[in-house]
C-alpha cells in the first residue's frame, strides 16, 4: 500500500463510509500503520513478517514454532520458511532442548537480538506519529477499549 | 489464526506487553477481528480477500483495478488474480468503458451483488461481539482517535 494508498482509504472513509463498522476501520488503520512501519524497515532490508518474528523473540525467546505461529497469527508454514530464511541471514538458530526430540525452538543470535535496538525506535516513531494530536485520556481509552475488544474476540466460537 | 491463538495473543497482551505500543495492539485486534469473520466468511465459501474487493464494490462499483488495489492496500497483481478468481465465479465483470481502451472497470454481476445481502450480516455480528460491554461514549472516542490516526498517517512520509 502506498502513501497515496492511505491518503484514498482516508478519502473513502470520510466521503463513503463514515459510519461504517469499527472492525472496518481498525483494519484499515491496521494496514496504515504497517505500510508505515514497512517503509522505514526496507531501509535495514528486513521485512514485514521477518519483524513480525522478531518483535515476539525479543519478548521471549526460545519458543517452538508452533507458539511462534499462534503468537504471530500465521500459519506453521509460514512460519518455517520465515525460520529457514532468518536462519540462513544469521539472525535467529533452531535447537532441540536436551531430552526433547519432538520441537523445535527459535533462538535469537547476537545479531538478532542487536536489531531491537535498530528497529524498535522505528515503531516507536510511527506509534508517534499515529497518536500525534490525540489527548493522553484518548489514547487511554483507545487501548482499553481494544483490550476488551479482544477478549471478546477471544471467546468468540464458544 | 485460529481461535486458540486469538486467546494466546491476549494472554500475551496480558502478562508479556501490557504496555506495549498502541499501533501493535490495534494490528493484533484487527487479526483477531479477520479471524471471526473468515471463520463465518467459510461457511459461504468465500475468502477473506473476495470478501476485502466486494465490500468496496458494494459501495462503490465499476472502479479500476488500480483504485481497486488501493482501497484494499494490495499491490495490483493480488487484485489481479482475486478478479479473474471472481470473474470466474460470476461475481464480477470487467469491462472497457466506451472511448478508453486503456483502464479496465470492475463491475458487480448480480450474483456478486446479492452476496452483500447474505455477508454483510456477519461481519455486522463480529462487530457487535466485538463491541459488547463497551459504552457508545467509549466506541466513540474509539472512532474518532482511530480517524485521526488514518488522517495522521496520509500524512506521513511527506
Amino acid at each position: 500500500m502506498s502513501n497515496s494508498g492511505v491518503k484514498q482509504i482516508l478519502a473513502h472513509w470520510k466521503e463513503s463510509v463514515p459510519n461504517d463498522r469499527l472492525a472496518h476501520l481498525i483494519r484499515d488503520v491496521s494496514r496504515a500503520q504497517m505500510r508505515a512501519l514497512q517503509d522505514r524497515l526496507d531501509v535495514h532490508n528486513v521485512s514485514f513478517g521477518h519483524w513480525s518474528f522478531l518483535r515476539i523473540l525479543w519478548v521471549q525467546d526460545g519458543l517452538t514454532q508452533k507458539t511462534l505461529s499462534d503468537l504471530a497469527g500465521v500459519m506453521e508454514p509460514t512460519t518455517f520458511s520465515a525460520m529457514k530464511a532468518m536462519e540462513a541471514q544469521g539472525l535467529i538458530e533452531r535447537r532441540h532442548l536436551p531430552g526433547n526430540r519432538k520441537s523445535i525452538h527459535v533462538f535469537l543470535t547476537n545479531s538478532g537480538r542487536q536489531l531491537e535496538k535498530k528497529l524498535v525506535p522505528l515503531a516507536e516513531e510511527v506509534n508517534a506519529i499515529s497518536v500525534a494530536g490525540l489527548t493522553s485520556a484518548q489514547v487511554q481509552t483507545v487501548r482499553s477499549s481494544l483490550m476488551k475488544v479482544l477478549a471478546n474476540l477471544a471467546n468468540d466460537g464458544e
